[in-house]
């Protein structure tokens, strides 16, 4: 490993200015060249120069009414008592709406305000009409040019094209118009490990979609994409899809060996073909970040057409190189591509909405790094609250869950609980508003919660805390409800003995969810013959385990605890999962023997489960929120019957209670 | 005309009832079919279904980190003082990022942490390593299932497609998915006097632009939209059309021939082929709106293929007869095709973003009504308002230049002037934040600084309300700056003399933005031989005016009082144009045989020019504003070389003293 490819993160402004540098060498740091299209396929294209009109609109006075064009001086005395009598069609014509004002008139009576004289025809008047009232010159006459009058500015150049401004650019007598041409952004996926997606993945082998995120995003922010093939980690291999990229796209994304491991080529590539700016951009996730420029006649001579001459265009071309972590991946997108791409678009690079929340927990951060923290964001009662999700850059959900972004700049040691930040939104704050908070114990009838409500105007975001954990959240006022199945041990009763200790001085609502069935989880067949929890203590047995403060969790120590079992005699008690799916996944993929979890999560990893106890899951909702309107639909939702009969498909799930008030608790 | 076409208006949410309910008949008001397509494809698609993970991510527990993969048991005692040694590869392998967990491995060392022992391969240690701490089981490993586990729900259904979403799905093993297909919709533009976009148009027609608008709002809605030939207004040919369109599309929107006028064919159209349901909506703009059903075994019989069966598919579609002003038009889509196609896709409707505002001046509205106002909006200060636009239907640059819509619910008789309304906005908040807001004076300059501020993150509102009315708006708070000409007929000094009248007690700084040249616009050739103010008293020159307030009014008041020309023996003084370009299209199409304007809008328009006295245009700034961000780049703007030379190219524009400061006026 040379010592210039060793990471050395610098910080992101200082990354962009060494870009910056370079493309304005370039002369490529400047909205790239134009092409004129039909405006009738220029929605979302963005104007290369500013529009102004051909043609007046109207381009002559028109008719504004169905009705008669007369001229308003002979009116002037016209009233109730004495009407006003004009002769067909010499002192009035009949015109529709649009139609030419007719010459020597100068206003339009519509045809509800006069009485037709004589025999009709169609509805209308055939001999003369009669007027009541006075009309003033020009009423009901759309004035030439009262749209747009020819030479106007009728859109800046830079400006992003909708519905309306097509009908503009049209309606002033332009068929075509000159709008950026889409930037050309190759994406080469590159790992031996990669397989395309839908093909079979083996052990080791992960599936490519990197590509797939960069690409849509590139196309999202009005660039045109090719997703190239995957290239295995080949320096020479990649050499050559560079090069060959370089010659006929304005920028290449390599995804991904971009860190300093041992098959990570980029950097030499990006150096063979050309400048490496930058290695390494003190952000997180994304560090191992590489900038470069790619020369093309290095690039023709590398595909072994050193004789051809370059095409007409830049000499060279920026290249990217994308970690390969696909948060990092679509992270980078969003920090150097769109602004790349606005940059060439010649509009504004996206200013995403930001608002103001209350943090839920602390976030450590490094105080070189800028940090990037996923967060979902609720309004609960007056407060808008962040909660921040899995910080793992291998995590995508987290980018498909999450609500907005929190940046902790460099030079912060990271924020804390309850602290204000600043949250930059994926979605609108229209959305937020309508976000259901659910914090507490996963279940899957939370997920099937969240697929109901998107039809009922709801947006669920849930975050899996424990059940404990869920109550503090509402003590905290971070959520609207929380999932609760906290057994008491001395009383076996479920989660009301918990309510007095953790929402002191709250009234409170607790409406049973489901009754479900726990139990251990173990491989297909059982092969270990774990029958009780007493084989836990067995040597040969590991064990995964629930967070603390988990439902599932106060069941295990309680039942322990009967059995006299130390937790400390069973291997893997200290390994723990977040929720049931994680801990059958442990078992399905034979890193423990065993765990305590639902029924539903061991037939969906297609494991053998032993039945333990049935426990109820409740739903613990402060008395201000059930009556609130954010949860109304939530409410009848318990009491839909295909909701009903889609839990009750769940194996070892009963609906039979849900709905039911099991008590009301209030404290005002 | 018959009677039952006679337009009566029905209110907005009893028009969407019997749509519905004739929708709910025909199995219409529900999600449409879903197709199933590549994964990378689904940018901006809709999920049909939820989305479940096929596999889990990662499918193996992978190395998160470049390094050496061990058994954090055997470190346990490690430290800097006794370091622990690891041999090659029994106790230690090495592993890049994304390799799976070697069997008999629980941790990984990233490779910075350990010391190589023995020689060394491409960086890397041969024989064994030393290690001078702890490792904690599961430390750098991404878990299988860490991302997603198998069988968890991803997405919901009714999901609009983002990048990121994407790569979730590929990520857990879905090449392909399923997602709503685009509604098909056919647009139908009717009406003689129309001319395709591109073709010449002659006195009496226009050109079409309706069906771009539509369509563009379909395909940015989701739906797939068929911009059908322009038909003429012949009731067979429309029916013919509108047959045909409901063979194989979803909907069909007839523009326009939906009013009452002698060619408006389109609800009889729609009640010879289905149903007519509503014929008129109590909507300003856009109330001649027709909904109805059209029957697909009517359209076989119509279009002579009775015998052909019909295709697979409902039995009815709907068909909205969209009214012919382009603003009606566009609203109509907003209103009406925009939900319908929400509930066909199966998400949520838009919910288009609001703000709290409040309204520059009193808007009257009629009580039977819902009216939208078009409204530009602007953060002046600590108070956002929104200024009303032109209420012309036909004036499509009012939806163009407008940032939001404020609806006048029916039962209201309107707003007073300095009200809060509620804006629906078409841009963002922070776009609205980014805006100047300029009132005022019109003049040419203001178009071109638009331009050149978009480059600078800055976007310009401008509206013409005269050079007094600037100064008003100034006092009021509504605008950020006003361009003002005003000349004080006692001392012949610009603009200062007013402001201690208009602005008592403001501090402000006058800046000189350009110098200009006055006079009367002409027909080429000046064929009445108009060569001084005296002439416009003759009996056949026909004069039109700007309104009260405009520099240009007083400039011409100040002169006919000093030439003692009474306003009265001026024909046409009364007519009043906002812009010098209207004034300028008065006198090119013939309505008046000349006005007071400046050089530039008649060489625009090709006009003569009888030049009469320079004069100077300023910008007034409250010292609020000068000192503050917004206007920054707007002020640099005024020394900019670029700008200054683009403003010199201008007919009768002098920019010498442009950015001067004129004077400086404290009253703190």
């Amino acid at each position: 490993m040379s010592s210039s490819f060793y990471l050395k993160d610098i910080p992101l402004d200082e990354a962009w200015r060494r870009l910056i540098q370079a493309l304005e060498a370039a002369g490529l740091w400047s909205p790239i060249g134009s092409e004129e299209i039909a405006t009738e396929h220029a929605l979302g294209r963005v104007t290369a120069e500013p529009v102004w009109a051909r043609l007046s609109s109207p381009g002559y006075h028109a008719a504004a009414m169905d009705g008669y064009a007369i001229l308003a001086g002979a009116t002037e005395n016209a009233s109730d008592r004495s009407p006003v009598v004009l002769s067909l069609p010499d002192q009035a014509k009949y015109v529709d709406t649009g139609d030419p004002l007719p010459d020597g008139c100068d206003s339009i009576v519509p045809i509800e305000e006069v009485e037709p004289v004589g025999p009709r025809t169609d509805g209308r008047a055939t001999e003369a009409i009669r007027l009541r009232h006075s009309v003033a010159p020009w009423a009901h006459v759309r004035p030439m040019g009262e749209d747009m009058v020819a030479t106007e500015l009728v859109l800046p150049a830079g400006h992003v094209l909708r519905p309306v401004d097509l009908g503009a650019i049209a309606g002033c007598g332009h068929s075509r118009i000159g709008v950026r041409r889409r930037p050309r952004v190759a994406v080469l996926p590159t790992g031996t490990e990669l397989v395309p997606v839908g093909a079979e993945t083996g052990p080791g082998q992960i599936v490519e979609y990197n590509s797939i995120v960069l690409s849509a995003q590139v196309e999202s922010w009005g660039g045109q994409s090719t997703r190239l093939p995957i290239v295995d980690d080949n320096e020479g291999h990649i050499r050559d899809a560079a090069a060959k990229a370089a010659l006929d796209h304005d920028l290449v994304l390599i995804n991904a060996g971009s860190s300093a491991g041992s098959e990570d080529y980029t950097a030499r590539v990006v150096e063979s073909l050309g400048q490496l700016l930058v290695h390494g951009v003190a952000v997180r996730p994304g560090h191992p970040v590489i900038l470069g420029m790619l020369d093309r006649a290095a690039a023709l001579r590398q595909v072994g057409e050193a004789g051809r001459s370059l095409q007409e265009g830049a000499r060279q071309i920026p290249v990217i190189g994308v970690p390969g972590f696909p948060v990092s991946a679509a992270l980078t997108g969003e920090i150097f591509v769109e602004p790349l791409l606005s940059r060439w678009l010649g509009r504004p690079p996206a200013q995403p909405q930001s608002l103001q929340a209350t943090i839920t927990r602390k976030v450590h951060s490094s105080m070189g790094d800028d940090e990037y923290v996923r967060v979902t964001v609720g309004k609960v009662g007056d407060r808008t609250i962040a909660a921040p999700l899995s910080r793992g850059a291998g995590v995508i959900t987290s980018l498909v869950r999450a609500d907005g972004i929190v940046r902790i700049p460099a030079g912060s040691q990271g924020v804390e609980a309850g602290q204000s930040v600043t949250v930059q939104l994926y979605r609108t704050p229209e959305e937020i508003e309508h976000t259901i908070v659910v914090l507490g114990s996963h279940d899957l009838t939370i997920d099937l919660m969240a697929q109901f409500l998107a039809g009922r105007g709801r947006r669920l975001a849930s975050a899996n805390v424990g059940s404990l954990g869920g109550l503090v959240a509402l003590r905290r006022g971070e959520a609207h409800l929380a999932g609760s199945h906290l057994l008491d041990p001395e009383t076996g009763e479920y989660n009301l003995p918990y309510l007095e200790q953790y929402l002191p001085g709250v009234a409170i609502v607790v409406v049973a969810l489901v009754d479900r069935s726990q139990g251990l989880l173990v491989e297909k067949g059982n092969p270990k013959d774990i029958r009780s929890l007493e084989d836990l203590t067995r040597t040969d047995i590991t064990f995964v385990n629930r967070q603390r403060g988990a439902g599932t969790r106060l069941l295990l120590d309680h039942n322990l605890g009967k059995l006299d079992l130390p937790s400390e005699s069973i291997r893997g008690y200290e390994r723990e999962e977040y929720t049931h799916l994680a801990v059958a996944a442990a078992i399905a993929s034979g890193r423990a023997d065993t765990g305590l979890g639902i029924q539903a999560a061991a037939s969906a990893l297609d494991l053998d489960f032993i039945y333990l106890a049935d426990e109820r899951y409740d739903l613990v909702i402060p008395k201000e929120h059930y009556n609130g309107i954010i949860l109304a639909p939530l409410l009848e939702l318990l009491h839909d019957a295909g909701f009903r009969d889609a839990v009750q498909a769940l194996p070892g799930y009963g609906a039979g209670r849900m709905g039911t008030v099991i008590a009301e608790i209030d404290r005002t």
